[in-house]
């Protein structure tokens, strides 16, 4: 397998494990130091317990069926190093049962260690209006 | 010079142009594919033409002299790819003469080609507040 599909079958193993709320299997894909530029609340997360707290507090935000959509997913991988960004369409169902949904952006950057790949940085966001200052959440690709 | 060097003079040079506002020295350190997820206005900016345009109306919109100061650099290179992240102070002089500024985040994504290496996407962003969905312009690294 090249590192190229390695990279895109641990994508697809995140997006699965979001999507199941299942924030263990999500940690195993983090590399120790993980640095974290999440779309919510701080300027970054360091280190698993940190990100590990931050992703349990936004599982329980968010209850009902999750959207996680990528699309224009972009590879580049090295042997050692590789990077990755895509368009994801999130969202969820709140409480009076209504679909509420965005589109985000996230990049990955990932190295491998002992062969293993492992996510050592990733950046989430939404832009923001200059004029407001508040993130435009009804953007579409 | 290694990888890693030749990655920090890179980030060192943009920074340095940005600041500068020559637009043209930004767009040379780009590849012609350059995705790239600004902080404002749009989900995305594909191609050096569609940056370009955008970086100038920033600049025009940003007059005084510019803060861009770079925190807690890291950066992990490979042969041929390579990242790097880092917090980013980020302000100007407004047209009371008032210094405004505030932390942001930055990734970018490089790729050698021919021996050169280009940024081929970055990532700007502010975190937004959850229940507000305002960018959170104050907080401190």
């Amino acid at each position: 397998m090249t590192a190229q599909n390695e990279i895109q079958t641990l994508i697809d193993t995140y997006r699965q494990a979001v999507m199941a709320k299942d924030v263990e299997k999500v940690m195993t894909l983090y590399a120790d130091d993980i640095v974290s530029f999440d779309a919510v609340k701080a300027l970054q997360f360091k280190g698993k317990p940190a990100y590990r707290a931050h992703w349990l507090e936004c599982m329980e935000m968010c209850p009902g069926p999750h959207l996680f959509d990528f699309d224009q997913v972009k590879i580049e991988a090295g042997e050692h190093v590789a990077f990755a960004h895509w368009l994801a369409h999130c969202g969820g169902t709140n409480e009076q049962g209504e679909t509420q949904a965005c589109w985000m952006r996230g990049t990955a950057c990932y190295r491998r260690d002992a062969g293993l790949w492992r996510i050592v940085h990733e950046h989430w966001s939404a832009p923001f209006d200059m004029q407001s200052g508040s993130a435009l959440f009804e953007l579409q690709p």
